[in-house]
């Protein structure tokens, strides 16, 4: 009973999402189909990239994800299936691998151009439905990812800000994406924080020079609408409003400068 | 093939419903998933509260729903583990289940602490996914609600309105659900109204003042854009516009007063 | 395993798409349950009825189509079942079929009367969860369309444009539906246009007048933001902004015109 994980910029008003489910269910019916996101930012890749990584390690292993943001869609730009962590991801090759690329050993990645495993005569605007989606189906179904196309070395990695900037004291980090509550969530990690020999409670946390004070625990170690630093689900520094929105307070997201001394 | 229903405030277009799915089908691959609402307004744990009350009976038994609409997330607030109608709910003790609690009988209530049944290191900012989906997880592979905790008698309840004042001639009710076609639900039941000696037809509801006539059988017992109160599919008395928003109407929902006379 | 796939009016932030699966698991546990849309304008059948058209021969055959857009519910308008291309439909009768219907051969249709399907006590506003999704969750069960209502010929089907209209050098079409992405897809076919005789490449496309060049294979021949003509994904004419929007360029859609010569 494998597992498909979606992640498309198709909104969910559409027929885009359910045509790739129909023709995966066609495919191989006993998928177990998840829905990771479909409101990424129409276009918006290192988003796309970022929300796969982020459920990497939450599926089991053997998942298959499919990740359909795809501003290229017609044009020459290969489709990848790469594993990592024992999990495939079946994608354009435009960068959507990134966070996983730079974060987890690559075990695996392949061109995929055996046309025996697209729909007959595939559109040049719906590679969702007529590639990703079966060649996904039949990796489900038990064909190898060595079926699909030929070993490659090279994918479309994007010049993420991977790492936070060193600074004297500590960090400069950035924010690299904000969640639904208008939280911040930072390029720094508890690795970086708490590494053996730092008191964790001895650091200090600005946001555009204004001080949040030490980092917490909690969203309630401050009061409502009160600005809070701690280390997310994420293992990342997130800067968050105890029930309330940091990038409204913040925001925009582009310009935000958080410090850590 | 047990069945969890989820209910949160997490929205769609975040990872945080998904990455609960992977943990779940990590630990228990056959579960059935159903998402009920991921659109509760965030915190609003009275919202969340009457949604999955509403769906109750319409899953069969042995579901297991979770609700995660959790200001409270990193206190020391407990989680719950509640069994009403041989269905069962996993959530933050926070009145989510109030409208359970007020309307059925409990069979069974557990404090969720032994920490077996979550995952390694649970983070203090995502218990959805590092304890409340692998406990779910756990029941659905057969975890007898019994090994999750001790049995419990006190919860959270929240004050709600479940019942509408008496008035001289008949009730005084409040809204206490807006639908996505502003329709309003009251507290007002068809067994308030119904009850034997009652002739049905007699009735005459107002809102805020304004008369609205007979209780109807069906929206199109009035023109399109008219008012028209019914007794909808919850047994609740609804005031509803055909093919057009009460809400709009009479907004906003905290101050209408609905009289049934 | 049946499939059963579900388009609704009702948005995702209610509990009434969980009502109808929570319904159709306690039936038919073993149904593989697909959301088509819940996002079609309230009310709005024109919309319902391209949508399952669009996705029908996407699923496998055996599948079960629910639509559940339904400004008649409570009075007396009939439930049909449908079969056309070995897909059934189960939905009110008031158009949702039209674009099906318009388009290919029907192989069975029921007038859905045996309440032995049916919710005991069915409400009459909500026939989703007391008549659709249970006739539906029967069908995936093995009951026969047949045991359902008495065949019947007639069915409301709307005057949809299906065609567009013949000018002197080509085609005169109309706007039948709006993505996501703002494109414009349009009752111009692939068949209208690339008939035998026809030279593909010698057409010009023009939108409310305005020239815009010849039919593309893909979005990326032209540069970005620039409007494009093109064969969608279903072989349908579409009018699409490379990375952007080509309803903003051109809306309202009533009142766009697209020609052909």
């Amino acid at each position: 009973m494998p597992i498909i994980a979606l992640t498309t910029d198709f909104g969910t008003r559409d027929h885009f999402v359910a045509a790739m489910k129909g023709v995966i269910l066609g495919i191989a019916p006993k998928t177990t189909i998840v829905d990771v996101s479909h409101e990424i930012k129409p276009y918006d890749v290192a988003e796309a990239a970022f929300v796969v990584w982020q459920v990497w390690n939450d599926f089991p292993q053997g998942t298959i994800h499919v990740v359909v943001v795809d501003p290229g869609v017609g044009t020459s730009r290969r489709i990848i299936l790469a594993q990592y962590d024992r999990r495939l991801i079946v994608a354009p090759d435009n960068g959507v691998i990134s966070w996983l690329h730079r974060s987890l050993r690559i075990e695996d990645m392949r061109s995929v151009e055996n046309q025996e495993y697209f729909r007959p005569n595939p559109s040049s605007t719906f590679h969702g439905r007529d590639v990703l989606a079966p060649v996904a189906a039949h990796l489900a179904a038990g064909i190898k990812p060595s079926a699909m196309g030929p070993r490659t070395d090279r994918a479309e990695v994007l010049p993420l800000p991977v790492r936070p900037a060193r600074t004297a004291g500590g960090f400069e980090g950035r924010v690299i994406h904000v969640d639904r509550f208008g939280t911040l969530i930072t390029n720094i990690t508890r690795q970086d924080l708490f590494a053996p020999a730092v008191q964790p409670r001895s650091w200090r946390v600005s946001v555009n020079n204004e001080a949040i004070g030490p980092i917490r625990d909690t969203f309630h170690d401050v009061p409502r609408q009160t600005v809070v630093a701690l280390i997310g689900s994420a293992d990342l520094l997130e800067i968050a409003v105890n029930q309330g929105s940091a990038l409204e307070r913040f925001g925009p997201a582009e310009g935000i400068r958080v410090e850590v001394r």
